[in-house]
């Protein structure tokens, strides 16, 4: 079907003015005189609707007129400017066509409904301006996302989903399997025998790339991974999913100085993107949404973001003790409100925290020679907090065995792992962005489950 | 660190010859007389290696001379060009870094291994020459049907992977669950009782992201997802994995005839940005993998496309019955051999086969007139037959109910897929490329396990 697309319409409207075009769409409203009426109608490929104009002298007026919200219709005539109107011009209907009418329990009406109430409606959710403007500026995110990687070569790696590896602890996980759970076949000492799964063996789903990943850096010097992880995690926030999206990028030859250089770079161009990629949407959330968005988006991408370690940081957040609700001192984590101080209070713009305590970190995280700290690196960004967690990786074969010993990780589920320092190792780095996070971040979306196009989270896993 | 990549080198050389350069990578060869020595090194940026002259000036000339394969160092020089020579440049070095050594057991020597022995160290094989021919092409595919869907103006839509519904079948889905296997809760009639389940039922992962996505494409009207799906099958073959990557496109306003305009688009697309951006890689495969490559490739990007329906195609086919195992008539579904017959024999060159028979095809798809086929298309090349299968969907509530009804799928379990059709429903269409099936096609790849980093297929999990 030849239709014009209403973004094409107000993209190139000079194309189209006064000449006959042909659009499909869905009726967002309806309203009717004897002699004309008007639809605002919505074609889901640019934020702002268009105006039809229709009269009686069409023989489907009456048909026309009895439509509800949400129909389906192919609409013929001219585009004509409407320069007194809000609207720069609206379509004088010569032909509609009804493609699907809408039943009159249409759950989505003219009026204002709760995030809430839309989650239950999530089939239906995206016909709604907010979540329109939602899940465009996701799609552009992540497009951004690829875009910013591969301009610069790197490789984009599918680590796997599956992985029989329980790198941070199976209670967290979510098994795998396609044993018959009212029969599970058992090992003579009565125990569940796995050998009798798909894989042979116990399997559950990562929740994280990143050590695949390694492997690929080791061979491609720079890659990316962007795909699904999972946290079996019983918590129910509004910053938590069973199910969401991760970036992760690994950089060889490369150290923790270069790991925040494409932190930044990255943050500032996916924020780049999307602001001039989805203006009509970012200005929606910044009116209706999140009034001091634009403001604090156009921040980020115009500052340099400040370093500072974690112990210099302790200093400066200890002396701020009385206000927050956790005190800090040296060799704990930092909470939300910590973070937000930082960069909010006292840099008043993104900031690196370098050199956390090795006890609060990860065991491949590289070992700084103070013994005490790692070369961890989190970026904390005004409105939200941590955006981004990530490290130089401790690249010395000896110093990581021994850590892993220390923690009691076994050697043998980590060979792969200890070979890449063994054959050929780089200093090298990485980090990881939660996808939904930078979405919420993008839009001022409060709730991870509107910004998911089907959330699942403790006890919710519909369609 | 300040390094040039070897792509860069490649690609600006003008700009960099007879200048001072620094690079990092991993030794491919490296060989030695008294007094210099010749390294080829790779840094995984670029297909070509680049060598590396070095002598006996250099303090630790020694030390470099006893380095293993693999590798890593960073080397100082200067770009020179090698007219003479068959590689177009080398660097004289001034300094050579060892990053780090690779120990003697390095298993990949300078010489031909097996894709069946790579297959045991997934973790190392994409250092060789055709792992990292095969994984940079997969990368740019990928981004590659990223730019064409979003230079079309399509949302990207990440569909979920952990599913409460069973759209196929649960003898083919992993089950995903959190309860303890060695202790299952019980319901009193002895079942398990999967309300104490994460997510309060029966989960498993996702065989396809179509339905979620038509919710979207009647919102957005074009839309895709690009993500991993799941097969538990049973099957050890060099086709199947149970883990792999789907991209499903979904348009609405548009019937089959669009439906097959947009696969038709993207294939040639995604062939001709593989082919210009990976020349080197594209040509080793061709040379060492699959002599006839490049040939089917371009013909498949400059053809068009022909068209043929299931009952011609038939006729065809049954007038050479004597040619196939499987002997067809109307009603049977297409082998292998019959789709290749097809497109290499008769056609010479791609053909989209629609209007199946409606027993064949799923209960979504749109019923002809004629009663007995659906508007289904398969997109058949030469080389593999089938590479692309969609339809056009039923979009009219009355006969999918019936179709549901007649196919006992229970319609609680689809209200929401029903609710399309009852709220301003369209003609719509899409289709399911298999992203592992299209990464063989391009790469001339025969088996699965060697396009996926880490393969999953029946009793392998590794890594």
């Amino acid at each position: 079907m030849e239709l014009v697309t209403i973004r094409e319409l107000f993209k190139n409207r000079d194309g189209y003015l006064d000449k006959q075009v042909t659009v499909g769409g869905w009726i967002r409203s309806i309203r009717d005189s004897k002699t004309f009426g008007f639809i605002v109608v919505n074609d889901g490929s640019y934020f702002e609707p268009l105006q039809i104009v229709y009269h009686d002298k069409m023989d489907n007026f009456q048909e026309i007129s009895k439509q509800n919200v949400g129909a389906a219709i192919i609409v013929t005539g001219t585009l004509v400017a409407t320069p007194q109107a809000k609207q720069p011009f609206e379509i004088q209907a010569e032909e509609v066509t009804v493609e699907g009418a809408s039943a009159p329990d249409y759950p989505l009406q003219k009026k204002r409904h709760s995030f809430e109430y839309l989650r239950t409606i999530s089939h239906l959710r995206p016909r709604t301006n907010t979540f329109q403007a939602v899940f465009r500026v996701r799609s552009l995110a992540a497009y951004a996302l690829h875009r910013f990687f591969q301009e610069r070569g790197f490789v984009y790696v599918h680590t796997p989903l599956i992985t029989g590896s329980d790198c941070e602890g199976a209670g967290e996980m979510f098994r795998v399997t396609t044993l018959d759970m009212e029969d599970l076949p058992k090992n003579p000492d009565g125990s569940v025998d796995y050998a009798q799964d798909f894989f042979g063996k116990e399997t559950s789903l990562t929740v994280s790339g990143q050590l695949n990943g390694e492997t690929y850096a080791q061979a491609f010097r720079s890659i990316y991974t962007f795909g699904p992880t999972f946290r079996a995690e019983n918590s129910n926030t509004t910053r938590h999913a069973a199910e969401f999206w991760m970036i992760e990028p690994e950089i060889a030859f490369a150290d923790l100085e270069d790991n925040m250089e494409l932190a930044e770079a990255m943050l500032k161009y996916v924020i780049s993107y999307v602001m001039e990629q989805a203006p009509e949407e970012m200005n929606f959330f910044n009116s209706f949404v999140d009034k001091g968005l634009l403001e604090r988006l156009k921040n980020v991408v115009e500052s340099d973001f400040a370093k500072v370690t974690y112990t210099e940081a302790i200093d400066i957040l200890s002396k701020n003790n009385d206000q927050f609700e956790y005190k800090v001192s040296w060799g704990c984590d930092l909470q939300t409100e910590h973070e937000r101080y930082l960069t909010e209070q006292v840099f008043k713009r993104p900031v690196f925290v370098t050199d956390y305590p090795k006890e609060i970190k990860a065991f491949y995280m590289k070992q700084n020679d103070d013994g005490k700290t790692v070369a961890a690196v989190d970026c904390l960004v005004p409105g939200i907090g941590e955006i981004i967690g990530g490290s130089q990786r401790e690249d010395d074969y000896d110093k990581l065995r021994a850590r892993m010993k220390e923690l009691n990780l076994k050697e043998e589920d980590y060979g792969f792992y200890l070979d890449l320092r063994k054959y050929g190792s780089t200093r090298h780095a990485g980090f990881g962005l939660g996808f939904e996070r930078c979405v919420m971040y993008l839009t001022g979306m409060a709730n991870i489950r509107d910004v998911v196009p089907f959330p699942r989270t403790v006890k919710n896993c519909e369609l």
